[in-house]
C-alpha cells in the first residue's frame, strides 16, 4: 500500500519531467514564448496554425548554436591551417598577415583587418577539391581543442539550443543553419552535432569549378574567390535562394542576423524571432554592443522595440554546454 | 466453388499489380535497372546498401520530368509576359528581340540568339520583388495552354517519371530538381505537380537584393543580372552548393545533364545514371543529336559507353502523360 501511494505521488512529477521538451531552460518569458509559439502553430483548430511544410526554422550558428569566443571557431581553424601549411609557403615568414599568425602576434593580426582575414581564409579554404577540404575540417575537428575549455570545439554547443532544435523537429519543423561561416566548414559535422543534415546548411561560399581529371574522374575545385557572403542582408537573400520559403521561426545573436529576423517577422501569420544575448561572464562570455565578435547593437534595439524574444543566457539557461 | 476458384486465380495478379511501383513502364531493361537499383540500395544486408540520409536523387526538369517542345515552357512564359508588358514599353515596337516577339516573327527571334533570349528573360523575370514574380508565374500557369495539347503546361509531365519520383520517396530518397530553368519559375508549382518542395528545387538564378521599404517592410528585389547558370558543369557545382552531398541517383535528357551524371557516377558505392531519350514522334516528340532544344549527343555516347540507363520513350513508356 505504501508503495502504491509513493507511485501515485511520484508519477505526475516524472510525467511532467518527461513532457518538458526544454529541460535546460529556466521557466521565464523566453521559454514561455517558445513553448506557446510551438503550441500555437501546431494547433490545427487555432488561428495560428501553420501547415507542416511551411514550418521552416532558421538558426545562425556562431554565438547562436555554439560559442564564438575568444575568436570565431572557423578563424581558429584558419590559423591552425596556416601553421600546418607554412612549410610549403616560406614566403609567409615575411608576408602579412601570415607572419603575424606564425609569430603569434595577435596585435599585428588584428591590424591586418578584414582584408587580412579574407587573405587567411582564401589561403586556407581554397586551392583544393571539395573532398580534400572536407578532410581538413574533419581532421581538425577531431583533434583541436578550445583554449579555455580544453575540449573539441563541437562540444561547445548550447544544450538549450539542442533541445530547442529537437523540440521543433518533433513538431515537424525543418531546421536550417543560415550562418556567416562558410558552408563547407559546417557541413561535415552539423548532422552529428545538431541533427541538421548538409542540405539544410546555408552559409558563405567560395566559387567552385567542375574539372575532369586526366583519368576522367571529376572534381570540384575551390577557387580563391568568395561567391557570396551570407551575413546581414545576405541572409534573407540566401534563404530565398536556397530554401525558397520564408521562415516562420528564426534565431540569431548579432546584428548580422537582423535582416533575417526582419524578413521572418514580415511574413503573414504566426512568427517567432529570437536573439541569444550573451550575458554570462562565468559560464560563457558577456558581450553585446561594443564587441568586435558577434556585435549585438541595432538588432537588440529592434528586438526590444518589436517584442522579439531576447534570451538572457545567464538567467534563462540552466545549463550552457552538454558536458556541464 | 467457382467463385472461390476465380478469386484464387485473380488474387495473385491483383496483388502483383498493387505491388508494381512503376505501372506505366513497360517491362524491359530500363524499368529493370531502376527496380533492381532501388532494391539493392535499400537492402540492409547487401553490399550495395545506402543509408537513407545519403539517398539523394537529382532530376533535370525540361525534357526529363515534363516536355520541352516546341519551345522550353519557360520561354513560352517569357514570350507571353513580353506581350502583357508591351503597353508599358512602347520602345519594344522597334527594338529587337522584343519586336520579333510582338510581330510573332520566329525567324527574327531565332536570329537574336542567346543574347536575345537573355534580354527577354531579364525583361520578364527581373525588376520586381520575388513575391510579385511568383504571382506572375502562378497566374500564367493557371491560364496558359500548350499549343499542341491545349492543356495547362503542368499537365505535360511524364506519368512514368511521377511514378519513379514516388517510388524513390517511398524508399526514403530525397528527390531534387536540378534544372537549367530558373528556380523561381519552378518553385511555385513543383510541390503540387511533382511532390518536390521549393527547398528541393535548384536552378538558374538571378541576383536579388534585400531592401527595407519606407514603411519598414522588407522585400527581395530581382536584379537584371544572372547570378548562376545551372547547366552543364554548373549542375555539379550547384548540387554541391545547395545539397552538399553527391547524388546516388541522377536523371537527365540532354548534354546539359552530362556533368551531373558524371559527378553522380564518380561517387563510391551503388549509383544510378539515367537518360530520357525522346523517341516518340506520335505521342511526344523525337529528337536528339541535331536538336536545338535538349540536344542529346555527347551524353548519349557517354551513356552507351558506360552502361548508363537510356530510356527509350517510345518503347519503355506505356503512357506519356497522366491525362492519356
Amino acid at each position: 500500500m505504501v508503495v502504491c501511494l509513493v507511485l501515485l505521488l511520484v508519477a505526475p512529477a516524472s510525467l511532467w519531467a518527461q513532457s518538458d521538451p526544454l529541460p535546460s531552460w529556466n521557466d521565464g518569458p523566453a521559454k514561455q514564448s517558445i513553448v506557446s509559439f510551438v503550441q500555437k502553430v501546431t494547433d490545427r483548430a487555432g488561428a495560428g496554425f501553420v501547415p507542416p511544410e511551411q514550418r521552416i526554422a532558421t538558426f545562425d550558428n556562431d554565438g547562436t548554436l555554439w560559442s564564438e569566443q575568444p575568436i570565431y571557431f572557423q578563424f581558429a581553424f584558419a590559423l591552425a591551417r596556416v601553421k600546418t601549411l607554412a612549410p610549403k609557403h616560406p614566403e609567409w615568414k615575411t608576408q602579412q598577415p601570415f607572419k603575424a599568425v606564425l609569430d603569434g602576434d595577435m596585435k599585428a593580426l588584428a591590424a591586418s583587418g578584414e582584408k587580412g582575414m579574407i587573405q587567411l581564409l582564401i589561403a586556407t579554404h581554397t586551392g583544393m577539391t571539395t573532398d580534400e577540404f572536407t578532410k581538413t575540417v574533419v581532421d581538425w575537428m577531431a583533434t583541436a581543442q578550445h583554449p579555455r575549455f580544453k575540449r573539441p570545439y563541437t562540444e561547445l554547443v548550447y544544450q538549450p539550443m539542442l533541445e530547442l532544435l529537437a523540440h521543433l523537429r518533433a513538431n515537424d519543423f525543418k531546421t536550417y543553419i543560415v550562418s556567416g561561416g562558410t558552408v563547407e566548414f559546417m557541413r561535415p559535422w552539423t548532422e552529428r552535432v545538431y541533427g541538421i543534415p548538409p542540405e539544410q546548411v546555408v552559409g558563405t561560399s567560395f566559387v567552385t569549378t567542375y574539372k575532369l581529371g586526366p583519368n576522367g574522374k571529376p572534381s570540384l575545385f575551390r577557387q580563391p574567390k568568395i561567391d557570396f557572403v551570407d551575413d546581414g542582408p545576405g541572409k534573407p537573400v540566401n534563404i530565398q535562394k536556397f530554401i525558397g520559403r520564408r521562415p516562420v521561426f528564426a534565431f540569431g545573436n548579432s546584428d548580422g542576423d537582423q535582416q533575417m529576423l526582419q524578413w521572418t517577422a514580415a511574413g503573414e501569420g504566426a512568427r517567432f524571432m529570437g536573439i541569444v544575448h550573451h550575458t554570462d561572464t562565468t559560464r560563457e562570455w558577456a558581450y553585446d554592443r561594443q564587441s568586435h565578435i558577434g556585435r549585438l547593437d541595432k538588432a537588440l534595439d529592434e528586438a526590444k522595440a518589436r517584442g522579439w524574444t531576447v534570451v538572457d543566457m545567464k538567467a534563462d539557461w540552466k545549463k550552457i554546454y552538454p558536458f556541464e
